[in-house]
């Protein structure tokens, strides 16, 4: 496995260098939306340790986000009557990995509506503002 | 949200009132194999309190068992060489979810090699026997 490089896109929204739709952060990780999403409220939760994925990460870097997974899972089925939600996390590139920083996704599933493929295109910026306003609410 | 029903398989299982290949068992959670595979190794951690899925448990049974997902994530890769782990962990039926006591999915995923669908059809025994055995070396 390659070693943690951090030019990726998350450490770069890690250290704020790059613009984010921030739901929620903490000592130890921070959640975004997902610009493309696979439903609406699609979700990513990243831990700031520099890991490259759960092949290289701390045990404690994963004790601790998962609590976290779990408030942004309640809080997108609450913040829109989602039907379920969908965990995904990805390592390495076979397996569907393209940013290579830790991360989960939390995907928003709605009766009757295929969840799209990952990786698709990007949503409209005041669409994910606007999800991101009521994912935040339903955190708080 | 239904509320948790401890007759479901998984339950069954960690009770011993079932049998299931068994491949690594603390006081917080139990892997075992999972006898429907999506790709050779797949295999389930499942916490041992008695929650729905993520919507409904505690953060130490998340804190809990995410170092342990790592744990076989790797010893799957190292076990079998997979060129990467898909994790995913499902909640409520539109989701995915079809034994509800809070498990991960750890799938390891060869190049070229699609991962099944979820909840296909089951493995050979012998096959399983001897993954499990492949895992329990690579977690020692």
């Amino acid at each position: 496995m390659t070693s943690y490089d951090d030019g990726n896109i998350f450490a770069k929204i890690l250290r704020g260098e790059i613009p984010s739709l921030k739901l929620y952060e903490d000592d130890t990780a921070m959640a975004i939306m997902d610009i493309m999403p696979q439903s609406k409220g699609h979700c990513l939760v990243i831990p700031k340790a520099p890991s490259r994925n759960l092949l290289d990460a701390d045990d404690s870097t994963l004790a601790a986000v998962m609590p976290i997974v779990g408030r942004l899972a309640r809080a997108v089925r609450r913040a829109f009557g989602a039907d379920g939600v969908q965990v995904a996390q990805f390592n390495e590139e076979p397996a569907g990995q393209t940013v290579f920083h830790l991360h989960f996704h939390v995907v928003p599933v709605y009766a009757g509506v295929p969840v799209a493929r990952h990786g698709g295109g990007s949503a409209p910026q005041a669409e994910l503002e606007e999800q991101a306003e009521q994912i935040r609410a339903a955190l708080a």
